[in-house]
């Protein structure tokens, strides 16, 4: 199939250039079409009925496995939600925190979680310190700013594994063996020249100590950014807590994401909004206990006529080709707008080397603010977004954006900076 | 407009008939086309723009204004939830509890709040206890029963409006004026005699002493049952939350809801699960605190073509007449189908009196499993369901249920259990 033929499954793709799929994707055609055959299904043999209850157990499990799948985790470790901020929540609000507990927060992280953090502190009197990984976008070492952020008494680390206002990739399986296992400083540290002295991670007590009585950091990711772009292997990562929607680059529904809890870190997780999905009972409805995986997080009634609308979102980017394809098209695309974008006067691209997934973000030198920029260019049918820490415009492409739609976005941003 | 042609606007009235109103009410078609639309403008102006996000949010705004219009308070008091279980969560986590609280639960309440309670005990070491609201369906007085259970450390009690397992009605007003106020017991104690005895609420100090130094006892409700049901004015009722759902008696689409918090205790109640839609930021994204009303507690993307749903199945049922109308029909009805069960060998219905509200539980005295037969009255595209505590049949009439129906129904219940 065409890239043209292709776009024309998404409606939101005909009357404008778009570039806000870390806002939220275009739905294609047929997730509507099948979330609308829903709810007649619905109503048809229902809506409350034996058997409406049982097509609404089996769409959630179909859904449960579908995200799996793309994830490469077994469906028992996935959560529905709402969006991927519930996810967050969920895993925030569910550690047993004690007071003086420290929790480790990139500086790049979403309004909305840095709130749900800063209540978690002020609640159980936590400690909370941010990690400079803003400053490593174009050279530094991530995984070792982590590192040295980590305390004795840390016990989550909160980051992006895209972040949302930069674009960076983290280097997630890095990152979380140093958070499980303690970091091992490169031979040659580069500003130290020897190596052989010790590089301490913490500032009391020796490495070996501190593995023995400390408890294992977890791991908390948004990956708002991340899912539907990056080849994925959650396992293998080792990550902890993996907080997704499906409306950004999957293009399912609003209103639907999820969450990946570790099979080792459930254990730890305790449920905090707590509903009818996520409990066992007894014959006589008393409350024995949690659903055996992830469904435990799950609370109550949701919109279950998405669930379809995200798996045929889902089953049409494989239509397109595997990740690893859709991927470097988008790495591709993005160099092109970048590269693009580079050459314009009054431009600064946040990167100095080409972007590593979707997320273009860029400055304007001449003065004029970035949301009128963003309004000016809305005006054209061109859709792009500020983002106000750093300050800076955002343009996201997708495997399925073309060339002609980034020469317009450029062409348009020329036009109106000079 | 005939109730034969009122109906035919909810295609899942056309081939069964149906009882499950307090699981979910059917969706009319003309809400699933609004649902639809609202789909296709979101594509087309967007999906993420600026014109698009002022849509959400004036879309989000008149929901609150068409539900704060139900209920007869301000729309900032509403948040928009997931469902009604979530904003029973909302407010049980936002208390800032202390060890040795208490809280204060029926015994008639649905299993996700018992489970959500539970982990609340366990996590902020609080005292729970339960009063026997079951016991006084059909004689007693539920206010003095709890009364009796109010302690001088309870912060919270937590009851249904309409109790979803037999379809009591509790006084709500009363309820609160008891918590809020301490309990004046009737002049002359039914098993007390003069009456010149005072009644002490509490086990230790005066009453005066109580009310001058511990914290007002909330209420919270879960009004699932109740809302689309009974006219309601909260503001009179000074209840502090009422959480309730737009897909069961209001025949919204699922994974839509909502919680009040009145004027009052929202300075008490903190948000918990948080996200983008609840804080407020400044113009380099720093959180600076919440949002004014109740809206702190909404959290972040949902399914916002349900709002426009909602606000059509709400429309719907004014067309039909004003909710003293639909409610007077409704017990009209529900009597008519007390009645007709009463006079059934093998069924006992749980109240003695006619029902005050659209719920009828019964029960089956020939040994039938009750599961057994809901599952051939569906058979028979008859739609009611069991209820585990107490263990009986539950049948839902609404105001635009036929007396044919009720008589299908009570016909196929006498043929099953000959």
């Amino acid at each position: 199939m065409t890239k043209d033929k292709y776009r024309q499954q998404f409606p939101a793709l005909a009357n404008k250039a778009y570039f806000n799929y870390g806002g939220q994707g275009p739905l294609p055609d047929r997730a509507l079409e099948a979330i609308y055959a829903a709810y007649k299904r619905v109503q048809l043999g229902g809506p409350f009925s034996g058997e409406i209850g049982a097509w609404v157990a089996q769409e959630a499990m179909l859904t449960r496995r579908a995200i799996a799948n793309e994830l490469a985790v077994p469906p028992e470790t996935i959560a529905l939600t709402e969006d991927v901020t519930v996810g967050c929540n969920i895993a925030l609000w569910g550690i047993d925190w004690h007071p003086g507990d420290h929790l480790l927060l990139s500086d790049c992280e979403h309004p909305g979680i840095i709130a749900s953090v800063m209540e978690l502190q002020r609640r159980f009197n936590i400690e909370v310190s941010v990690c400079p990984l803003a400053a490593t976008l174009n050279e530094g070492d991530a995984v070792a700013v982590i590192a040295d952020g980590l305390q004795p008494n840390t016990r989550l680390l909160v980051i992006s594994h895209i972040l949302w206002n930069t674009g960076q990739v983290l280097p997630l399986a890095e990152i979380v063996k140093v958070c499980h296992e303690g970091y091992e400083p490169p031979l040659t540290p580069p500003c130290q020249g020897g190596g052989q002295e010790e590089f301490p991670l913490i500032s009391s007590g020796g490495q070996e100590e501190l593995l023995a009585t400390k408890k294992k950091v977890r791991v908390l990711v948004d990956a708002a950014q991340s899912v539907g772009v990056l080849p994925l292997n959650l396992i293998e990562s080792g990550v902890d807590f993996y907080a997704f929607t499906g409306h950004k680059w999957w293009c399912g529904p609003e209103g639907l994401g999820g969450l990946y809890v570790s099979a080792d870190a459930l254990a730890d997780l305790q449920p905090v909004f707590i509903g009818w999905r996520g409990i066992v009972t007894d014959a006589s409805a008393k409350v024995l206990g949690w659903k055996a995986g992830s469904q435990r997080y799950e609370i109550a009634t949701s919109a279950y006529p998405l669930y379809a609308g995200l798996r045929s979102a889902i089953a049409l980017q494989h239509e397109w080709g595997p990740i690893e394809e859709r991927y470097a098209e988008i790495c591709r695309l993005s160099k092109y707008l970048w590269e693009h974008l580079s050459e314009l006067s009054h431009v600064e691209c946040l990167r100095t080397s080409a972007p590593e997934a979707g997320l273009v973000s860029f400055r304007v030198t001449n003065g004029m603010p970035h949301k009128k920029l963003v309004d000016l260019l809305e005006k054209q049918g061109i859709m792009v977004r500020t983002i106000l820490n750093p300050d800076c415009v955002r343009a996201c492409v997708h495997y399925f954006t073309t060339e002609a739609e980034i020469d317009k976005l450029v062409g348009e941003i020329a036009i109106q900076l000079v």
